[in-house]
């Protein structure tokens, strides 16, 4: 049949070809296949039910930044350029400039109408995309030695996005980025964009000078407490700039290395807001890691559960199992997804990090590792598949239900 | 029954009381009970199959160690006192000084007698160990600015630990303490005392400048490979003195992330030894992770193994699987053994982490968190248990089978 995509099919596990996919057991299946003009074969795939992605990457140009800067640091760029030192100045990373090679943005509007139109029709349409949590962009600026700098390109990026994408995509929602080497510059932004109704959490990224439960940081969580936000750390700028080397063991070789690295960051940071006190302080805040895997979580439990237990006395205001405070306050997302590559683990292990109820769906669009709604996922059941590609983030972010359910389920 | 101690039956799920314990598929069975001679009960058990122990401390008086330095130091030492920064200058610990609160080393003879004697009593014959490795202390060296200091501290180390403990109980093996900050005076210390028989390896701290894979510490490696030594590393040191924070987050605050903090480090070390090409330049190489848990390694081989799929343009030398480098080349300590809470995940997180042919038991004794080689694990398969208890670090260290294995299975 021309056309027919068997490899995509291969990948499902089916076990007919045709147009017509008979695993019915699958939720993410193709509604149909076609050909390109010259004959190609094009997966044209979408999923039956709506889901949401909590990790979508969009960009805004620095000579637009520039358009919402005061004048003394459009003046200091104009001469001295842009003070941001950058993850490429260190690593590789995979595709071009890290996106997928086959990505081409259209030319011909302006930045904001080429990303738009193009995430519309290949992201948001093709899989069925209900709401799109974007992440950023612009972790540089927690890298840079001059706050002050850092601030006003925060607030120009959160200008940038309500203006430019959130108010014209409502399926859409932002991350208010901060200065988070400032914890009063980062308070005065929340409190300054925290109110739009299209801004949805506090983004930082993962590369830090302090662990993120530390006191230094307290006052921004209670900014996101204020303010009903939750607190994400996203993955980046690991070692870079003012940051700390991205391992305890220091400065990495490759890029394999620095990926495997994020984990080991993020772990330290959940430790750290765990045994720091943080969600006894904040109890309503909510904490999500986003692209640093997930899987490890539970051997970091089990450590943390067992040590607690003979340990506590020395952080006595940490008052239940590790364990449970992750339960109760942190959420995670999915990209790039690990499993075991034995089948019989994903389950338990699934289970050990509370997927059914803290884990994600994010498909870190347009990044080269890319999870594709479609594949990413093993078989999970009904329900787990549902909450994690669109409960726990309507939960989290406090999103409408989908927009017919009643017609999918049916 | 006087002296009776159901609380330890009950630990060890027997369905009977009484001095036959029933449970025959329990390899680790007390052997009798007793009393002391104020009635107490006491714990008198013994393995009836004899085991290797690979992580017991011993450790050498600062004022013993003198003897063995050049009068250039005894003299700076008189002046200046040891310039060692300590982890106890840093982090609380568990236990007092970190050892178990109930022993008492006997205060009679010279240290290395009153030491001899209860590690024989309340260790070697207690649990039935047939061989145990000393791994230090003196692990300060690793955090001193002053190599050629360090190098001196490592001899004396290395001398004192022959003299007084190797040459005077078989069962005792040694690791060779090596100023590992400068890999050319390592190098010496190696092929000084790397013949010696009763040294089976060469040990340094976790904590570091410099991941152990980068080229700077190959001369380290060519050395082992030379004498047919395994390297390991041990925690301890991390973020101390000359060392990098313990995390790449910077600093912690309390000892119980510090802890969770020391498998990261690891991670970083293992994932470098892989992507340096390190096994693939010196094929024989053994690596030893010693202390820092164990079921952190199933993730990170899985998302090493996906990464290295879509990376491993980046990394050419690399040219198996990570997994794969790991199953060849790294052995891993059980203490402190974390286990998964749920029963089901024991087994395939064993397969995962290659437990029966990678993992060998440690006791870490006198370590406040010492593991018991009774209770410490859960109910393993004959075969299992034999190849961690025993075989597995029979191979790596070239120690003969046990004595009167016979009998033992008979």
């Amino acid at each position: 049949m021309p056309g027919e995509n068997t490899e995509g099919l291969r990948r499902l596990g089916t076990k007919s070809f045709g147009n017509v996919i008979l695993e019915k057991e699958r939720i993410g299946e193709w509604a149909s296949m076609e050909t390109t003009e010259s004959g190609m074969p094009v997966k044209k795939q979408k999923l039956k039910r709506s889901i949401i992605d909590t990790d979508i990457h969009g960009s805004a140009p620095r000579e637009e930044l520039l358009k919402y800067m005061p004048r003394i640091y459009r003046e200091q760029v104009a001469t001295f350029g842009w003070r941001l030192p950058t993850q490429g100045g260190m690593f590789l990373n995979g595709g071009t400039n890290g996106s997928m090679q086959d990505i081409k943005l259209p030319r011909n509007d302006t930045h904001e109408d080429n990303y738009l139109n193009y995430v519309r029709e290949h992201h948001l349409e093709k899989y069925n995309i209900e709401y799109g949590i974007m992440t950023g962009g612009g972790y540089e600026v927690h890298a840079a030695t001059d706050t002050d700098f850092a601030a006003a390109v925060c607030s120009a990026h959160n200008d940038y996005y309500i203006e430019r994408y959130l108010s014209r995509e409502n399926r859409l929602k932002g991350s208010i980025l901060i200065p988070k080497q400032d914890p009063v510059l980062s308070v005065k932004e929340i409190d300054r964009v925290g109110h739009h109704p299209g801004m949805v959490q506090v983004v930082v990224s993962n590369g830090a000078q302090k662990p993120y439960g530390q006191r230094f940081y307290h006052p921004i969580y209670e900014a996101c407490v204020r303010h009903d936000l939750p607190f994400t750390i996203h993955v980046s700028m690991e070692g870079i700039g003012i940051n700390n080397p991205p391992t305890g063991a220091g400065h990495v070789t490759s890029y394999i290395e620095y990926r495997s690295a994020r984990a080991q960051i993020m772990m330290a940071h959940l430790a750290s807001f765990i045994f720091e006190g943080v969600f006894d302080k904040y109890p309503t805040l909510k904490l999500v890691m986003m692209e640093a895997g997930m899987l490890w979580i539970a051997p970091l439990l089990w450590r943390l559960d067992e040590d607690w237990k003979a340990l506590r006395h020395q952080t006595p205001w940490v008052k239940e199992p590790p364990s449970e405070y992750y339960r109760k306050h942190v959420y995670v997302t999915s990209q790039p997804l690990e499993l075991p590559p034995k089948a019989e683990l994903i389950k338990p292990m699934f289970e050990a990090i509370h997927a059914e109820t803290n884990l994600m769906f994010a498909s870190d669009f347009p990044h080269w590792d890319f999870d594709s709604p479609l594949h990413a996922f093993p078989k999970l059941d009904e329900e787990t598949w549902d909450s994690i590609f669109y409960r726990n983030a309507a939960r989290l972010y406090r999103l409408p239900q989908r927009k017919g359910a009643e017609e999918a389920t049916a």
